[in-house]
């Protein structure tokens, strides 16, 4: 059976870089064919910034409650027991260019609108504290039926966020992403390149 | 008896924010009367400075590698095995008007030196990176016996950890420290304010 998050999205183990070499290609159902998560392939991405010295990015740690640890003579601790816990952040930040870049990726097997209930309060909260320090602030979103993937600024997600609140509908129409965001084309290395977009997007500000 | 990760450090579990109204003040003897771990201190500062609009950073959650996981029916994801990680990069890290900022906090009970063995080669990369990306990084140290906390500059660091490889010293003497880096005096609210010496360091910069 799969494993879940609370909020129903599947856990994936991280691989273990060290393992690569031998392990067999993984299939993935939901990623068509290419074996690869929306997740593998930013740390992909962002492991060709840090090399090629564009960016420096990195996702933070699963957040976990640690409840019990256990602690073996002569072994590493163990931990016993811990649970999930809601991100109260985004799940990826960074510098370029000394600017404070940070974001989070979500992907939706639905073709026409991609659904606010992917984030929670939280993260709206962080991503419009960001831009209010300055920083640069956005989400990846991934269209898995047609293998699209956009990227939308936090301005543009706030504002469908505050009108839901406000009684509007709870989800970002495709077109609207379309039209607001920018498509990110699906390279070889690097992967998803976003730096690409924020470097067009905000060369008057970044020299 | 205690529980510590593979560091040797002590495992102190984060306090949930709920609960702090009804429990009884924590006293740590390791950390003079104060009830308060360097951690919690610069929880407490950070939120300060998102309350108080000065900047916006987050400490990471610890990095777990997750082995096994129960999903038993209608409740929630139960980490059954687990293993503290090495991080790879700082514990801390945001914005301060616009620019990336990104730090580690360490804390010696010696008197007149500070230990690079609290660092590990990766978290040194890091900073190093963060630096050739144009963002600040420091070090928070805190000299547990006289209750002194020092900001020091990631470059000085940086400087010490190459002379150790290359045969010199495995510590940053205290005189250099207050030489090369900055007292933080310990407040009320904010407690560490580190954004303090930022701001002088840098006004030049920022605007």
């Amino acid at each position: 059976m799969a494993i879940r998050y609370p909020n129903g999205k599947k856990y994936i183990p991280v691989q273990n870089n060290q393992n690569q070499a031998t392990k067999p290609a993984q299939k993935k159902l939901d990623y068509s064919n290419r074996g690869m998560t929306l997740e593998e392939d930013l740390n992909e991405t962002n492991q060709y910034y840090i090399e090629n010295n564009i960016a420096i990015v990195h996702k933070k740690p699963t957040p976990v409650q640690i409840v019990n640890v256990s602690y073996p003579k002569r072994s590493a601790a163990v931990i016993k027991e811990a649970y999930f816990k809601q991100a109260s952040t985004t799940d990826y930040n960074g510098v370029y260019k000394g600017r404070y870049i940070d974001f989070e990726a979500k992907e939706t097997k639905l073709q026409t609108s991609f659904p606010l209930k992917n984030f929670h309060e939280h993260q709206i909260i962080h991503m419009q504290n960001v831009l209010d320090h300055g920083g640069i602030a956005f989400i990846i979103i991934r269209f898995s039926q047609t293998e699209e993937i956009y990227y939308l600024p936090a301005e543009t997600l706030i504002s469908y966020w505050n009108e839901m609140l406000a009684g509007g509908r709870k989800s970002i129409p495709k077109k609207d992403i379309e039209r607001f965001g920018d498509l990110i084309p699906i390279g070889y290395a690097p992967r998803i390149d976003y730096i690409k977009i924020i470097m067009r997007k905000f060369e008057w500000d970044l020299s």
